[in-house]
């Protein structure tokens, strides 16, 4: 029996998104490099697998030994930390390694240190933000691809962006519009080291871009990650339809306010983590589902969750809802940032209640 | 060494919070009762002992059951959820078990399943909406005392509440006025019962009332959680200043992008949390500090977490800072909200090496 929290998947729901992306990727021409870090888990890879995914992307060194057991074409998308430096060359040793650079100095420490040779992307700011050098910055490029390239031990790989820019949209529009605009500079830029690096590619692809938009001419890789389980904040951007949302938390009903139309969940910020998103309402960090033993219904119409603190959750509710809600039911919440909430659960319950284990740095 | 993000505890700082806590408990005539949620940890929980606390507050069953190996009198702070009865009942037969209701479907419940008496709270919400009978409904308050007292396994102990909207003060003044405002209620209330029931308690406090306010007359016991580590947010509330701040997150560089004055740090959401606040700048993630063998230094100015990811901390800095930083060098971020992450980080690692367990239910 559910008696705490509990992060339900509905595999069907999963493996059509799996499969749906698998085969955009194909008729698109991109090869799929799904990034994992949204599952975080073998078994879940394992589906890829059966899709014909041979290479995927992590975002820790961690993560990367965790799936270095039965993946052995691993990127990790995230600029290289040199104090993991002894965890990098172990599974250099193992597996093809890929790594994101955008300095010389994490180049010249990598040269010196690295035991074997790994792949390496030049990560470039395609708009969001965080981390790369920005396509324009043309000097710093050369420069840095011709250091690489000098490496023994560092194999230039190509240019990697990633445009989370496209989670400030709200319909497939606006997510086309950043894609053109972010893909271009990138294919562009490649194209323009072809040169000097004939062997050289083009890595590319969130979720909202790699779901929505059609045209990925010059781009060898996309890497979503999201996509395998979607949520409310890719409805919200207008990458998905909440029917597509393969996870949702499993939740207790420990109190009911007829008075002000609310239920008290249990389930917090350390289950869903304290991802919102603003909507009519305000701020909403969940909405309901209904559940049948055969998988995830339809979202319940005017009821969310309305805000979220350690354990608790607070959901507003339509009058029939709180008629029909007895203290001690589950109510089924889906989240808004899948990949945190899956992060801090740890594991999935599927619907036909099969446990599936995850990547635990614990 | 350090090579991935870790939780730095100043263990100076944390000790003198708990006996600056302790002792205006003692001075203001109401018993401290400790919420172990933010720190999570039996070897902190001893440094209560010491300072002669031995009753603690928790917010999870599992968490009761963690701390009952050298705790005998828990107070679970969360509203009973039935579908832990189970654990309730094994937790009840070993230790004092203090529990919060607020219906009467609860209270049936448990008169049928629970096997061992245990103490009871009415939960009260004193103006936070969050969980608890509103303090008017007489009507709702003296049934459910009434049938409280008929159980046989029930013992009614008194009417707990929780002043969470302290946490949109912005100074010590707003904290005091919120604070008479939710105390006069909740003792108002239990006076107004101690005819019929002339030994029931006001359980109360929370951090920012309890560490700014003098006057707990009334209040037989307070449960702040918080102030062990305090947090930015707390700073900001008006709670604490920021050399009460007891821990850091030790974050590797990995990136530094001089022409837009930002640092990457290997530090997101997966250690943080994603709570915020908001600021001059915008939204704040975090703020780092010097760092000095002997402990946690001062907040460095004009520098600043602006954004979290996954696994990336993007930091806006100062020239000066973006001057004297190096990748692989470790940048220490307070955290927004400490209960958070530390529940994400699983352990501590104190300022002379040692490293400290904490709950872990995974």
């Amino acid at each position: 029996m559910i008696s705490t929290p509990t992060l339900i998947l509905d595999e069907n729901r999963c493996r059509a998104n799996i499969r749906s992306m698998v085969s955009k990727a194909r008729t698109s021409g991109s090869e799929l490099r799904p990034h994992f870090k949204t599952h975080q888990s073998l078994e879940i890879g394992r589906w890829f697998k059966e899709s014909g995914v041979s290479k995927i992307t992590v975002s820790s060194v961690g993560m990367a030994k965790y799936f270095s057991e039965e993946w052995d074409d691993i990127t990790i998308a995230f600029p290289v930390n040199i104090r993991e430096i002894n965890e990098i060359n172990a599974l250099a040793n193992s597996i093809t390694l890929n790594l994101l650079v955008e300095s010389e100095d994490t180049v010249d420490y990598l040269e010196e240190d690295l035991q074997n040779s790994v792949n390496i992307f030049i990560k470039i700011n395609l708009g969001n933000s965080r981390a790369g050098l920005l396509p324009h910055d043309r000097d710093s490029i050369e420069a840095l691809a011709k250091r690489i390239n000098q490496a023994d031990n560092l194999n230039l790989k190509g240019f990697l962006g990633h445009a989370g820019q496209t989670y400030s949209c709200r319909d497939p529009k606006q997510i086309e519009a950043v894609h053109q605009e972010a893909k271009s500079k990138l294919v562009k830029l490649t194209q323009s080291f072809l040169l000097d690096y004939p062997w050289i590619i083009a890595s590319y692809g969130d979720t909202p871009s790699s779901s929505v938009c059609k045209d990925f001419e010059g781009v060898a890789e996309i890497r979503p990650g999201n996509f395998v389980f979607y949520d409310l904040m890719q409805v919200q951007i207008g990458a998905c339809d909440s029917s597509q949302i393969a996870v949702a938390m499993a939740c207790p009903v420990v109190s009911i306010h007829p008075w002000n139309f609310e239920i008290v969940i249990y389930g917090g910020g350390i289950h869903f983590s304290k991802d919102r998103m603003e909507s009519d309402h305000g701020s909403v960090f969940g909405k309901i589902i209904r559940f049948s033993p055969d998988g995830f219904g339809t979202v319940i119409p005017d009821c969310y969750v309305r805000n979220l603190s350690q354990e608790h959750g607070i959901i507003k509710a339509s009058e029939e809802m709180i008629n029909q809600t007895k203290i001690g039911d589950l109510l089924y919440v889906l989240p808004v940032h899948s990949c945190m909430t899956a992060n801090l659960m740890k594991q999935y319950l599927t619907t036909d209640g099969r446990t599936i284990e995850m990547f635990n740095p614990f």
